[in-house]
């Protein structure tokens, strides 16, 4: 099996962790390719670069996808799951969607972790685009971190354990590390934690080789459908291409 | 007042229907520039198209939209509405959204009227991502135009009428009319049916009005502020040059 | 155009502010004209005495509205907003429904803030009867005014400001001031807070004009139709002969 | 134990068909005082005569309530019921929403059944309201009653079975009867219906019973508390009274 | 009137104090009989000990209550309530339900105060179970009581005082005692507290009362109908025979 | 790895039909020990059925489970799903909450199939305590089975087909097949549907080994951590031991 893993970011950095834990947690038999961003920001950390982000995935996926048994989004916003889950007839999956769905299947009511304050808005409206809100404890912040700490967070898993101690007290039965660059940090930390830590990355590779064994089929009516043949003008060569292929 | 109308789809034609109808409806104080999307699909109908149209949009913002007092977006997904509305500090209204909340200032529930049946599922989630699912009755799906028909709406008047008695029997108390290519449309059949047709792009055009002259300040804090500056790849040079100003 | 803005509040000085504001911000061709509450208390502060103010509303508008183009309601409960916007045929907008929807169109999520804390669930009922409880912060409430500070509001600008800065970090992205007597308050203070303060009055003043210019028809079936002829009992003439005159 | 029964519409008919039923299903010690509006229309039947009749029943309340142990409305809007609530100390129970959390306590979701299809959306808002959109089927109307099948709704209780069968058929697992003119009605038919009749009037009555002999007491808190001491114009003699002897 | 009150805690005191309660609320003609449960845990405190708290439940009900007119739950989990709905024809009411529906008709929002912070979640969903999250402010949980407290909770009387001041000021108008051990202690508490206490032992006794006399009829459709005939193993002879009886 | 697949009915023919799928679906290293219910009826059919087989479940799991890695729930009820989840500390997953998950990664919104029309509101009812109602299209009942079908569904096949097609219709973007008596069954049929059918029993299995292989811990706070040590009566000797050995 062939997974895609898409990090839409532009930083290589990002690409590696994820891919190192994505090889870590995957069968045997999967291959996992990494694909870095080429349009947007290092990391994207706001709206507005959350839709540069959805369009790069999606050239992104047009590039390398055509191959693949299954596409992994390595980005905390699952920044163009949608459009790309429906351009493409192969298993898509999103870090922190699978990673909410597994924390569903953890607990009751799960938390969200992340970095710097002006995210939390986002994380909640992507929970509630899932359904889940009902489900969610809610976004805790830690201050943003620099960039040495965000090449190596494990200089801030005391302020995660904190943390994790006191969303537990509010009620969270788990917790999401939300961001690409804290795959493989949970089962490092989680001994210590009163709740467990749930790995986006991890989660969302093992998802999409479920996804790819149940053998889910691709909708040919709705709005997941793919999409009709059509003429895109000023994007990428492969994506105009994918466009021009679809015949329904 | 200078209010620009991006229209991201690649169609000259729905521009020109829209900003016609945006210079009757608007101040006589008001300048209308209407610009049409040089990226993606002739016409939005889906979700990847719909990423797509999100960052056409915001290419477009960048380019054109410096010295506007108000932006609006003439495309019934309001394709990129969070990210203009962050990346910029002048108003922006999408089409949709104000047709939304223009239909509850009328009544209590409203439904949304398009053609072709794959894209309910966006108008739906658009709705909630506003909060006003409580008070949407759903959308009402005509068979997709032809290109003769997409240029002449007023050709499927009747199938309009039609669809607005049986929304109201639903008890819907007005209808949207989902598509840029609608504009001035409402304002021609509402004597024939029996509850209100609402104008997407009029009343954008209106609510940006408003938004300019109640001076809506621009916030400082929250998911909504202005990008820090940021180092973009691979995007337009006017999109990387507003992100190159951000300062905070 | 005619705007007849009720003020179901007993008090002149209320009526005599929203007035000013509301001559402001409409535009050159919009006269307005206010009218005071005879049947209620001074100033409407409960759940028993909102529904007095409904009755109160509803009479003013039959004594006064006949020529309207349309009704502004200058009392943030927006008493007797459904009653009114059925028995009659132009548009009719309560001051917190044009606040709390301008908020949506301004960013994510709004709070409102208002003086005395008894109040604040009814605030959140009725934001919660416009179905925007989703994109609702909550009430904050200051100290209830003295006499004094209820008719020069500015007294408490500090407080407004100090108010202003905690709903912000507590995730809002505008704050509508509840009270018609804060009508005009909020462009004088705005230049000190984070996010911006929405004028309930001057949005709906600015709602009206707009609904009046996109030629909104009257619902012809469903629960905003008018009423059918009644003979109503111990009502005022105006009133009774509103009634008298409906022939559905 | 003193009850009385409100019926804000102006018809004597419905008054003395409530009071017969009342005095039937409630316990031998409870005396029912019954009394009919004097402000408003014959039957209320849409939004506007729903606020006079909350202000009605108010005026009533203020009238004939100080000396009663609890008061019901007698009407199926459960017109005024937080106004009065409020501002009485005594227990106060609206027959629709008696009716609603008896329904919970007998199965999952119920329906509701009444006459003239313009009133389903108060209805809706009512339940919803209350906090019960999510157990609520809907509401099923069957066309308006004649002037003597408003007197005598036996003459109609063909149709009402029938529409029990639909509603089983559409989930609900109870229906309540709106209206007060049919209280009664529910034992007389429920043999022949899947699913039980709800008799709001009735429920309304043990109810109100059940709360005097609980002892519940009155807040001193929050919106329900009693409203100030306020000096009330335009008002009932009784109503101002009330008013004036508040002091808190 | 017989009433079958199930305590399927195994521990004969809290029998006791419930019965004691439900002697003093009911009817003259209402004869209490409780039983104890013989399966389980002495006191149930958690989600596998409420699982099999609605098992022994549903045993207890089918030996002992096959000549009631009601079946009252004496747990504040309501454990088993569904089931033993849907399996008996005679009004079953489960104490925190009819504790919520108590009090969401005496105010607008009510909180519930339990002992132990492990619970809080189970009496989240049990209310959101019954529809009713949007009038709950949430559970408050005082420290877990002593076996003394447990068998005389008017020793923590002071908690549950300050408790309800708590409560009130987070905007609740009533305050739900849960646990059956606490039937009686609200009419003795309530002079104390900004709002009522609701002592859901009594209202479920009410309630269970008032179904009779209403005269509710049994659901010959749906999931609330009886049960099919079924072969069961390994169950009590009672229960065996009660589902050998079903027979549609 | 070894699951422990947990049917509570006490139908063996539904334990071999699940276990074969199981087997089919599960990684090379994973072991299936696969035990029938002894407590209850054949299957398991309405609500007290349901109450009956969480303690069968919960029996089976105190039973069989202490070496498992993890337990999947073979019954499409997910009876007994929080109680074995809270009482022990490996992965616990039920296959309808497991299918709904999977759905949730595979489209928009999706429905649920099911045979007979009495338990629709006990699927509803799952859901929404998943909290996925707002992506849930509903339920689609197919005449209850015959014995004959029920022990080879594929004699329904075309029904399951037809089926899918209405749902598409209706807006699923995949459909769940309730009832472990259909495991094996999508795979055998999704060429002929329009949205994919997923098979609750293959996604628990691999949802299962997924929380396994993700070193997920257990919560030491909160309503899932594990019971205190308390003395069970009247249960079955290797629950009371279970109980007997919990030491917080």
């Amino acid at each position: 099996m062939r997974i895609l893993l898409i990090n839409p970011n532009t930083s290589q950095f990002v690409t590696d962790t994820a891919a190192a834990e994505a090889r870590k947690v995957s069968a045997p038999k999967t291959a996992i390719e990494a694909v870095t961003g080429t349009i947007g920001p290092p990391i994207i950390g706001c709206r507005s670069e959350a839709a540069i982000g959805a369009y790069a995935a999606l050239e992104l996926a047009a590039t390398h996808g055509r191959d693949a048994d299954a596409i992994v989004l390595a980005v905390s916003f699952d920044c163009g799951l949608p459009a790309i889950r429906q351009a493409f007839s192969m298993p898509v999956v999103g870090m922190t969607e699978a990673a909410a769905h597994t924390a569903c299947m953890v607990g009751g009511r799960f938390a969200l972790l992340t970095f710097g304050d002006r995210v939390a808005p986002l994380y909640e409206e992507l929970i509630d685009s899932y359904g889940l809100t009902s489900r969610f404890v809610g976004v805790h912040c830690i201050p943003a971190l620099t960039p040495a700490q965000l090449r190596d967070p494990s200089l801030v898993q005391d302020r995660i354990v904190d943390a994790a101690h006191t969303l537990a007290k509010q009620g969270a039965d788990s917790v999401i590390l939300g961001g690409a660059v804290f795959a493989g940090l949970p089962n490092r930390l989680d001994k210590e934690t009163p709740i467990p830590l749930i790995d986006g990355l991890a989660a969302a590779v093992r998802m999409a080789e479920t996804l790819v064994d149940l053998r889910i089929t691709k909708q040919t009516t709705g709005s997941y459908q793919l999409p009709g043949a059509k003429s895109l003008q000023g994007v990428g060569d492969d994506l105009r291409a994918l466009f021009d292929g679809f015949d329904n």
